[in-house]
């Protein structure tokens, strides 16, 4: 039974597999410069799932600029593709790949396939199949990822025992579970994610000469800041004390150094002092691997500061 | 661009064509005992969208009934599909047809191709591909179907200047705009309806002797009443004056039977008699069609009754 794109991609490369032989198949995700195997049918090549490559080094990315054709039964004939340097780690000698883009035209990655003897010239009778089969696809996994941003945004809005009683943020409950199922979205279509550990410097000091609640308007002016420069799918959590957490969904490495800098001018603005740390997800590295990276960089940042508390 | 249901089953059925011949190609709905032609791809049957044929004469309902296989080159060979009525109306050599399931595993209707000639048998071999693209096009279905769920609660849920200001229910602005709204939705998917007139008997007679007060606690009582009986997804209207109505989405004969039961009992036991009125929308017979004709019939009851205010 297929009902989701995960088992339609798979029905999809096993029908490929069976049509046209080819050793090995995948779905892929591209993202930066991230090409990420997000399902594989492999008969010798050695690849998993989650595995990643250089974009820019592939076969695919030169038929996504139209430097080759969607089928080359054999790839010695087409420069671009005999050149591509990930054909040290894939050996290509017949390409099969066509394009699977989003609804609004985006690229999201490909359906390809890859055996390293050259094939046939009739496989490329099969050019119509796998149109229709990469257009059929990327509809679902269109719907698929429209409705998950529907989830998320609900997620994010219920969870009332999950939140943080005097800032209103979520807290170390929430973020934990806020993590694992972003994590899960993550690895099933390959979205790239960061993290950001804050941690306030001035708490402690605060409390102890102006009391407590100067400290809890320190908190909440933190919290306000942090939420003004985020959006709704974004998770800001307070952990406990003076740790604060952001999850920034779907953002790459640009994304996530304008945001990291737009928190540091709210903070900034709000008169809050803070040491900051931020971790993007990757490939074979999850979220929370991601977290206690960025921890460690927030204390490495403290301590630059000579901010000791 | 494929980005629906629609697109990705006119692509598949032109693939189809292309791949295997064929006169004529469809994508059916099945709904009770209608066989509703949702798209067609007709190169001399004269087949048009939205006819609907009896589904115990069809080919495709012996099929999905396991009396025959889903390709048959030759329909002579196969007693079941030589012996289906509608061979009549579409002269039937060879046929090929696969089930669309929704996601529950109930039927939706099918993929299915005819042709007036007997196939070679070598079509036979393209049973995965079939295979494949019925279950590709069941899950766009099922996705958009859901997705189109979630849409019509929204809706529901807004438009709150196509409100009553007495009842709270949709008035006549509204009632215009969803009967529209559900009109595309059963065209596209062939959806079943229902559609009920209902009007009180005492309304005039309650405010000319009790006073106004009394004849807007009878129609609150009414509203209050048909709210009980109804789902989320139905509409309750006050069209003006003592004049409701309701549409009753995705029911069949049944259903509405029984639903129409539920609501003589619902406004007996808040003390309000009413004559009432109701029609199904049929394929070629549209909602405004419908509902014309439960109002014809409400009228009828009322004579019946001898009841005239």
């Amino acid at each position: 039974m297929i009902d989701d794109f995960a088992a339609a991609a798979q029905a999809t490369m096993a029908y490929l597999r069976h049509r046209l032989g080819f050793r090995l198949w995948m779905v892929t995700r591209t993202e930066g410069d991230d090409w990420i195997v997000l399902y594989a049918d492999d008969a010798g090549y050695g690849i998993t799932p989650g595995q990643s490559f250089r974009w820019t080094d592939t076969v695919c990315a030169r038929m996504v600029l139209g430097h080759g054709p969607n089928i080359a039964p054999s790839t010695i004939d087409v420069p671009a593709y005999a050149q591509a340097p990930l054909g040290r780690h894939l050996p290509t000698g017949a390409y099969v790949g066509i394009p699977l883009r989003r609804g609004d035209g985006s690229l999201f990655g490909t359906l390809c396939g890859f055996d390293p003897q050259p094939q046939p010239p009739s496989i490329r009778e099969e050019l119509d199949t796998l149109t229709l089969l990469g257009s059929l696809l990327a509809t679902i996994l269109d719907r698929e990822l429209d409705s998950g941003s529907e989830a998320r945004l609900a997620d994010r809005a219920g969870a009332d025992d999950a939140r943080d009683s005097l800032t209103g943020l979520v807290n170390r409950r929430g973020w934990d579970m806020f993590l694992q199922r972003e994590e899960e979205r993550c690895s099933r279509y390959g979205h790239s994610a960061c993290v950001v550990s804050i941690d306030l410097d001035d708490l402690k000091f605060t409390n102890d000469t102006q009391g407590q609640g100067s400290g809890d308007a320190l908190l909440m002016r933190a919290a306000r800041a942090l939420e003004q420069v985020t959006r709704g799918t974004d998770v800001i959590a307070r952990l406990g004390g003076d740790e604060f957490a952001m999850l920034m969904v779907e953002c790459d490495y640009f994304d996530a150094q304008a945001m990291l800098m737009r928190v540091q001018e709210a903070l900034a603005a709000a008169d809050v002092r803070a040491s900051l740390g931020m971790a993007m997800r990757k490939p074979g590295y999850d979220l929370e691997e991601a977290f206690a990276m960025a921890d460690a960089e927030m204390v490495r940042a403290k301590r630059s500061r000579k901010v000791l508390n």
